[in-house]
């Protein structure tokens, strides 16, 4: 898995069967900054599958491939990429270096 | 999944027995530009099949991996990368960053 | 799946009992150059399955992953990249760039 | 698989429910220094499922993909990432590189 | 599949139930180099199961993902990277670049 950021959602008028009323993100990984202080982007762009209500900004966890459909809203679906937590804080060598506003 | 912008295809004639006709579309993978404000392409070349009829330069959605095999017509092909949507906008941290022009 | 140009073969006399018997390609990733008028080469080296008789410096489709088992030659097969066709041609935004010269 | 070193951890409270008491811990993909005498970061994080008991700055052994679904607590999760093992030494050349402290 | 080295191994005693007893070399990804002349190192280090006895400096040829569940001492392991086969020759342009010293 890897975090990411919710950047903002693409939409579909034609699309395969399975995929008709699912949420698509656009979702962009972060890292750990080199020097441990923070959570940066890495300008890399995925579209992930989101059931939990992810806003813009919010920093998410992403499961990819076949695991990506073990979630109880896609399996068999055409998904590879998919929203499996919204993250609360993130702690790095014992120091939080994130915190949600919420 | 990821973007990714329609750019050609390949015709092959001698080919595995159950990749018979199947549409092998070029496509290069797109992202979010660092400012946010559109979209832009990333220089790598993928195949993908596609059953949707996209054309050359809209922006489509591409499914990769096992799942690629969920859709209707890709079941137990060997096939590793399918078009499961083709991209009508896209919203960027609140901004529409792409409208398709059909 | 992806575009490949074949470079070479391995050969390998102590293997896993499954792929005894199999050809085993090195081919090149290759990809539309930017200004869209030719394909070339990645640097990047694959090991790749082939039934097809492809030769030395043809483009071939690559499938990869658990994919890669689909075609009838390598169902339970310890094989993730297979050759699933060869190229006759490629066409990038309505140009020709790539014909086969057989 | 891949080694990688422990950075951390995050937190999130709405999850998948198949994710219920997951502990999900930052790694670094690490790797062989050019002149083969220590192990080095990667910059890249990843979120892997841990049920091990890695602290901090403890080197591991990680299997991605599917195959990270085999082992007695995941199967049928979300999840594509798991330490599969606390690493004790390495060598390298037969020269060893890394030894645990503890 | 990908060529790789093989750079030395790593021990673990802590490890989940199914990777007892199992032999976890370090393997560098090789390719040909750009002038099609020799097998140079990319750099990058994978941790992979072998059965064959593949020794230092050995090149093999690596399979990933849920095809390396596919050998015989594989099935059911959470294991995503094992060597298929050690490598006699590589034959790059129709001239032989490696031949093992054995």
């Amino acid at each position: 898995m890897f975090m990411a950021r919710v950047k903002g959602n693409v939409i579909t008028s034609q699309k395969v069967e399975k995929m008709q009323g699912r949420k698509m993100l656009i979702v962009e990984p972060v890292r750990v900054s080199p020097d441990n202080s923070e959570i940066v982007g890495t300008g890399r762009s995925f579209i992930a599958v989101d059931s939990l209500g992810a806003g813009p900004d919010e920093l998410v966890v992403i499961t990819q491939g076949s695991s990506s459909r073990m979630t109880s809203g896609t399996s068999d679906a055409p998904v590879d990429c998919v929203v499996i937590g919204i993250i609360d804080s993130v702690t790095v060598l014992g120091k939080k270096v994130y915190q949600d506003q919420d």
